[in-house]
């Protein structure tokens, strides 16, 4: 099994950052097996991701940031290290269309998503049967206008009991309340069936016929306090014409959902996103 | 050289309309090269394009409307006879960016595209050399908000002048009247470099690369009074990322606009697109 | 439910096919819903679809050869009539990859595909509680050199037992004998993880990955006696880069696998595909 | 203008490479402004690109070799240095089909390529006009079995007259010899119309719409030995249906042609491409 820390820089950009930190993993006898920069002239940034095997590493992971934090202090720095043996907790929210769903909990167990999936959180009982057949927890959790908040407070203990790292909104149809989206930032991934910013909020795919466009889209974006405003993280199109109806509209827009929702899930437990200006960087 | 005529019909759904067109097509002998149809169930109309060699065709083409006539009323038919020995003439109207106009006159050269262009008007004159290279009238007409009146009018006497069926706007950077829009209905193509309805207006490659989406798109459309709303005719995406900056999208972007224009430009002088409910109908 | 009749039709293409086709169905009160034509120039052929609504029509549906023969003979058509009732019965032979299963199954629980799945044959049992799941036989026959023309014998039977119409390989990896070929011929459909016809044969993105490709694709095609030479029925691609190793490629693929083999399966089984001269025309 | 330079290193991967590299140049004051690096874990390889601003630059650029010698030798470094100031010269070698000449034309006048075009050769005089009017020396070398040899030595003349450093082979539809090839190691890029390793050879578009596929492509590669064989630069590919013929694949094809072939010289004349394994990183 892999043993490997990826570190996520971000700070302003000047001389000497690469070779400070390109130093401190060399003197600590890091093996590196992926590293990758990004600088951003117009803001000034420099972004980085570097992940080195943990074999040889010669700082005691659990004393990282004492070891690191000359470097982190000279430059700025804002940094995350994440462990390849701490696998991501997932739980997935899902209404009634379970084509990510399924997708995800496919992948998952032909091991193409290296996370854990303990928890799926319905407020609908018709998925309970598909998600118990992948080995997974599902609780139904009912929303509507009078218990949201009784609801969302039950859905906060299942994350809490969890101990969910991330929240994959699969088709989920309820919108979350500000406290909720307050309280897991840059840790709720949704799935948008339209090409954002276009046909942003309900409906998109009938509005998308109504338009007469000659493609469709799907966006996964991090969920902020602006519905559908949050950051891209993936987006896909397909081809359409005349000939497509609604019915098609939705079909083919199905498989633009699972591979987009799919993409998004897993750059964020690979620890590949980085965000700046309500953007992402992808260090694919 | 090709001697066809091409027949674009619509009219409401009901039994027995190919049957009746097909029996008028035998009976006068055509030799029907294509055939396409299409039904709209829900606005419960029927549209179709039928093209035919007119070298043993029985009908007087000059009387087709009298012999066509009885078909036409019994099924509520409006429709466009149009002869592939009369070429569409086309007028392009640019500013500065010149990509498109060189893409459009080098592949009218190729003979990709069936039409006359006689006329290019511009509001700069950047693009005389390569126009009058590839032996097209060049007329410069300087356009501001004082002249926008009379500006227009020497345009319209211009598309008079050289019989101008088609007016491309190959990103020309005015917005035109309402007169010169109501002047020419399904007369007027336009590119939009964005995947609309994302980024309606203007800068929208600016924007894009503000909103970080992944991919950019183009639109070509035409032009009714409304901006950026008429009927969509071809969209192109390509994917971007993290790495391109705004001049990447406008460089990427070039690429789309000049394909999404051209397919625009060929399928309108094809006589292969019909209207309908502020859509349009490809029959490629 | 449904309950339509879909004519196919091939023949020497000439003046009037299309208007005995059209009065056939217009003096039995057919309601066309779906026409769909094409015309080979250089094979003086044409092909046809043409789907209609059963509720009015005058014919009894039972002796529909003996109504249309008059206009079958005059033009040498050969034809066939589905009727939407009769719903294709599926066979799905899988080995140890299980994506192209699993995604098949989810389809056609969800509705996305209108045929039966009873059965599916696996030379391995990995994939059996999958099947089960979804509420389907599954028949483990081991198949190896020496018990080839058994294990071929018993799935025959299955395939009888069953009432078979369409055999999908969703990643089978044996090769059938030219016997099972022969026996079922347009009743087989493979995907192959290639963009045919390059890497025809074993280990397609071990191959891509050696050669450099830029781009990987997937092949859904009828199975022939010629090893990946058969009709290609739809095809896609995806890009990679250098950052992509054959792990990358393979996971890469499977999303085209999936989408491309289950377009095939519904265009067969909605009867819009016609074969001639090793091609497939796809009234979509 | 811009003032860079840009370093492009392969060497055999071990700890210590992008710490000796980073503190080369930042002991040397380099501001840099773009880095990227691939490992490839099966060959065990290293390979970097890095390219910065030399204007506070300390080490003379005449003698970086001299400067860089220790950081090289110690990690066996093959090593190449680009200046930014140096533009690549270009020879573009064309036959009749003009398409892919008019647009890297108009790409180099539009400022989209950063290199000198001085020379077009042809062994026809079609394009004349339309090189001299972008302002471009044009030769015609005539070349036929005969002549062959000779034709070559006029080239290479040529080619050593305008201090040629990469020639562009946009659809010259001449064999070279052995002796070309093996002159100018990774400096001749062309473009194949055909989605190799499909259809290598001639007439790949008829072969494609022989075979039936359903998409049709392009590869830009640089020329070795092996006909169609060298390292793939850039690929693209593009729908197609039963209802186009092959003038209709040659014409789509023209699109991708253009985009993928400008997209290899762009890549070419920035210094972004490394070759190992007769394959292409693309440092893009």
């Amino acid at each position: 099994m892999k043993n490997t820390a990826t570190l996520l820089i971000t700070c302003p950009d000047t001389k000497g950052i690469v070779a400070a930190i390109a130093d401190f993993l060399h003197r600590n006898n890091a093996n590196i097996l992926h590293a990758d920069q990004h600088q951003d002239a117009e803001n000034k940034l420099f972004l980085m991701r570097v992940e080195w095997d943990l074999t040889d590493f010669s700082v005691d992971i659990n004393h990282f940031e004492q070891a690191f934090s000359p470097v982190a202090h000279q430059f700025s720095m804002q940094w995350q290290l994440k462990l390849s043996q701490h696998k991501t907790r997932v739980a997935i929210m899902v209404s009634q269309y379970d084509h990510c769903l399924a997708d995800l909990l496919h992948r998952h167990k032909s091991g193409e998503l290296a996370c854990e999936i303990p928890l799926v959180i319905s407020n609908h009982r018709d998925t309970e049967a598909l998600v118990k057949f992948y080995g997974v927890d599902f609780h139904h959790v009912a929303i509507n206008k009078e218990n949201k908040v009784a609801a969302e407070a039950a859905q906060f203990k299942l994350f809490d009991d969890y101990k969910i790292d991330l929240i994959v909104l699969a088709r989920y149809m309820q919108i979350l309340s500000p406290d909720f989206v307050a309280r897991y930032p840059q840790q709720i991934i949704n799935i948008h069936h339209s090409f954002l910013p276009a046909f942003i909020g309900a409906r998109p795919y009938h509005r998308a016929f109504e338009r007469g466009v000659k493609l469709i889209g799907a966006t996964s974006h991090y969920v902020t306090e602006v519905l559908d405003e949050g950051p891209i993280i993936e987006q896909g199109t397909d081809r359409i014409s005349h000939r497509d109806q609604v019915e098609d509209l939705i079909q083919k827009g199905r498989d633009l959902e699972r591979v987009v929702l799919s993409k998004a899930v897993r750059w964020h437990i690979e620890n590949r996103i980085l965000l700046y200006a309500n953007k992402t960087v992808i260090f694919d």
